[in-house]
């Protein structure tokens, strides 16, 4: 069993990108520049927030962080977005989720300009991504096949279990697994009214569980070789913890680990992945990787 | 074993369809209106422009057919494209594909305006779709189904194996067919480079396929009980018939038909119900039924 190590290979990307940076600004290139928009103060998205930013400077880009408070409108808060989609200096945004309940998610990430969606949520980019497109891939699946990549661990014909089909998860998962070009894998995607759940995860060689349920896959429910990519994270209080809570995976880790050939720790795993993959997405846009310049 | 009759079941529709017009027209509303693009003249592209003409004439709709030389320029249909766009009398534009190689169909596509999309082929659609957001699905998908609703066959919860990933038919079904709030099934997909491919064939409940090869699903693929619905169309050459060819689905009809709970014949089976959908597409345009008019 190996532990494919988030955080080590999140490192080593971000120190790809500041060396392209680098180099980018030697060649008379634009530095990358990223805003992040912040309503309100729950205490793990300003986190989530404040590790964004941090990555922006590991990376050599500029950031704009733009906090605002719960009471701001629906109306306020489109007017920042489009503010931020015609500011030419900044090359993507993202919207922290989740909103206070007053303002609609869908209509704040559909205002974003999908050029800037670096986060992939805008329907244009989880459209194209489903059509085989050039577009922003959201963090959590190219992070999942990022890692997967580095490791040399094929997916092209194996059989990729998703358990869990939300928007930012299990859905885009599905969607970059199952494409010709990028994971070609045979993908089933398992949710709440599955039947047949256990049997499902039996014949996974990849798993990828996003459900947020701690211990819920056991060791029962894989089979030998598996590789394991768990993207749940819920935090269970624990006084022995100077915060009070520690993180646990959708995964019964002790159990489960001996089984596989690969699998990921949480923290440490997926997680990390996912803001250096935010960092190449928007080190792409600054590129018009994806999306020429008009 | 019972025949899920497409045909019939898309007439019935129609009908639904024309009433309903006729009260909308009565109450002072908007008569609904495709245009319809054709390139050039292949020989079943006219014949299914033909059939979505005249069904549009069975639903009480107008319908305005463009039909361009094969030597028209890819910025002369982008034109033609965006008239359509302007015209508030349009409000479904469908183009018929394939389109020559010297124009880019992902181009063509995404110019129409994705609120008079009712192909639903827009990334903009597609991701919609795919996030559970109002939207015109496309005509496939929404076929099977409206066939499946109408034959009372339940799908939640259950296992069903999609052959084949195309654009316009393999993944829209599988997205369709995930959805909490439509398919709700445990949804697997299946390509050229799945592994054990008979095997997961064996656990479909539903079994839908689109790989456009005659025969390829032979009866030791399919457990007893299976529903099929075959999106195969091939030419096949028959010199006993008029035409000079018949049509055969992707399913070994004779000896898998007796294993089935239900199966689609081709023809009459999903493709008369593309037709039907296409018409409440555009039925919904014209109301404003995923877009609000602005």
């Amino acid at each position: 069993m190996q532990i494919l190590d988030g955080k080590q290979t999140s490192e080593t990307i971000k120190q790809e990108i500041l060396a392209e940076v680098e180099q980018l600004m030697a060649n008379g290139g634009k530095r990358p520049h990223l805003a992040a928009i912040i309503v309100g103060h729950d205490g793990a998205s300003e986190t989530y927030v404040a590790n964004k930013v941090k990555a922006c400077r590991d990376c050599g880009f500029d950031s704009t962080l733009l906090q605002f408070e719960d009471s701001i409108s629906e109306a306020e808060l489109l007017n920042e977005v489009k503010k931020c989609n015609r500011n030419e200096e900044i090359d993507g945004i993202i919207v922290q989720l989740p909103l206070p309940h007053h303002i609609n998610e869908h209509k704040i990430i559909e205002a974003i300009d999908y050029k800037k969606d670096v986060d992939g949520f805008h329907p244009e980019n989880v459209g194209r991504l489903y059509i085989g497109m050039p577009c922003y891939i959201s963090a959590t699946p190219k992070g999942i096949l990022e890692l997967l990549t580095r490791y040399h661990i094929s997916t092209k014909g194996k059989k990729c279990v998703v358990l869990g089909r939300s928007n930012i998860v299990g859905k885009p998962t599905a969607a970059l697994m199952m494409q010709k070009d990028m994971g070609d894998a045979t993908v089933t995607i398992l949710h709440s009214h599955s039947q047949n759940l256990k049997e499902e995860c039996l014949q996974a060689d990849i798993l990828v569980t996003a459900i947020g349920q701690p211990h819920f896959v056991t060791a029962d429910m894989i089979k030998d070789g598996v590789v394991i990519l768990d993207i749940g994270i819920t935090r269970v209080a624990d006084s022995t913890r100077s915060k009070g809570y520690r993180l646990l995976g959708d995964v019964d880790f002790d159990n489960v680990a001996p089984k596989c050939s690969y699998i990921t720790p949480v923290p440490g795993g997926v997680g990390p992945m996912t803001v250096s993959m935010l960092m190449l997405n928007t080190l792409a846009a600054a590129k018009h990787t994806y999306y020429p310049k008009e």
